[in-house]
């Protein structure tokens, strides 16, 4: 096992891999549950969208796994720490919401400390101004962290993966590949200092909440974080909401492949999918923030997967789970 | 490795331990975010209470890892989906507040399957009725699983471990011992179909949510489940309340030994402080729950730890963390 690498996920692998798995446990969800009401989003999004008597809320767990998502031959536990709080604010991002508070969990083997795991986990949440409100400790073989998020999302709805329609333009967030790209280097390096822009990239993502409050704000039909790979992602986002893509642009790192920045996943920018492309570009200009770019458009055949006029593969990671 | 033994957890282990580790992250958490105002309560109680412009929450997240808390040698997967629910949702009981909603990761190794996993989740999350909203899935070497639960408290505040005072009443709300007898009977004969109640107390723990609320309304000053141990779980709660407690009783499961109740954990009974113990007793009566078993009470002296005369250690389970 080691960090993960861009595999083609094809859909003859769907029945036994991690999206097939979600589907199912999202209608078992349903039938002991009912389905939820309103504006409610359960299973299959980044984040739940949730209505209680008190509070409408959002909210995710994500995992980070050593051996999976990181490698301490690659990085320190700080930069561990840092990373798994990035990933799972990502998703937060990705609805257009607002953190309010994070729980963690930690599996800590004997080798590891948990107050250097503490320090990455302590800046990324104070950088994203997300307080560190409780969690878990267990003495376990295997380094894991599992950190749940409560957002909020005042003046709006969280945006979802559902809403992309034919002819919408699709947005990312910035150059895509220098997740992949660091990798790559670091696997060649492993004792790297830092200060290279795509090995950071790797070890320190950021996750573009202001980015994707500001999609929000501008009437972003659906926005997803690019966790897996772009392709992998996009065909989850265009799956759930019934529509096809043709993309015609794509912006890369410096130094990554284009192969990186179709699928080798760990960029953390945002897809944003909007049928009035004007008020996203506008709505990020006003914000003070780089404009987004445009890469293509949502199509209305829902088996279309075009890059420059050629199909495209479902690039990006999958986990295999029975 | 092997599921958790009981060990003593003496204070000369106390700087290497779990519980140093975890008031570490306090200050370092009051040092980055400041000290939460109001009525909040961050690190260091069984769950996070939050006062968000939107919302008073309760929440919690719990790890259950194979080979630490649960052994497929010893239960099926269905039954570790049962008891990490159980796990914790026995947090939320421990505040006396009512579950909302659950979050959970999975991480699964390629020999298990989902969907068994998930009945067993399911199946506790219903017999609880909360629904599971999301959550994460990674393939990954080591089985385990990190549930969020998101509660509220109506009508009332949440019941920290810091508001025992000496000569308060200390109950438990059911027998101990059953959940560690339970695994000495399995480890004899791990092939045991269930049926045996020391066995089924074991696999299929039940959270304690109607007895946690009938206490917090019949006004208890102090709450804590019993997952590691009576004995180092009543030691957790007096510490921080700054009192000691002298024990006379304690109800013992038929079947267990008084070490197993003493210091065998994952019992998911509730430690209940009051200093209107009739009220508790009425309480239990009229929402028509068995009524609680008075053991002691707490005293002045914040260095006393006494059952039956004697000092008693701090029997139990922490996890080795540095």
């Amino acid at each position: 096992v080691g960090p993960p690498k861009p595999t083609p996920a094809g859909s003859e692998t769907q029945q036994a891999g991690e999206d097939a798995a979600i589907q199912r446990i999202g209608r078992r969800v349903a039938e002991v549950f009912g389905a939820p009401t309103g504006s409610q989003r359960w299973v299959g999004d980044d984040a739940a969208v949730l209505e209680t008597p008190e509070a409408d809320l959002v909210m995710t767990v994500d995992s980070t796994v050593e051996g999976v998502h990181v490698s301490l031959d690659l990085m320190s536990l700080e930069d561990v720490g840092w990373r798994a709080m990035s990933r799972a604010m990502s998703d937060v991002a990705a609805m257009g919401s607002a953190p309010r508070f994070a729980l963690v969990s930690v599996c800590l083997p004997p080798t590891c400390a948990v107050d250097e795991l503490y320090e990455g986990l302590l800046d990324a949440a104070a950088s994203y101004a997300c307080p560190i409100v409780g969690g878990d400790l267990v003495a376990a073989p295997l380094l894991s962290l599992s950190i749940a998020i409560g957002a909020v999302t005042p003046d709006g709805e969280p945006v979802g993966r559902d809403g992309a329609r034919p002819g919408d333009a699709i947005f990312v967030t910035g150059p895509l590949g220098a997740g992949a790209a660091g990798l790559r280097l670091l696997r060649a390096d492993p004792v790297s200092p830092g200060g290279d822009p795509l090995v950071d990239a790797y070890r320190r993502p950021r996750a573009q909440l202001a980015a994707g409050w500001a999609a929000r704000a501008s009437g972003a039909a659906a926005m997803m974080d690019i966790s897996d790979g772009l392709a992998i992602d996009l065909d989850r986002l265009v799956r759930a909401s019934g529509v096809g893509f043709r993309l015609d642009d794509l912006p890369v790192a410096p130094g990554a492949t284009l192969a990186e920045a179709l699928g080798g996943g760990d960029d953390y920018q945002l897809l944003i999918v909007s049928g009035h492309p004007g008020a996203v570009v506008e709505g990020f200009a006003s914000s003070g923030l780089p404009a987004p770019t445009p890469i293509g458009r949502c199509t209305a055949d829902p088996e279309e997967r075009q890059f420059r006029g050629a199909p495209v593969d479902r690039l990006g990671w999958e986990h295999g789970i029975r």
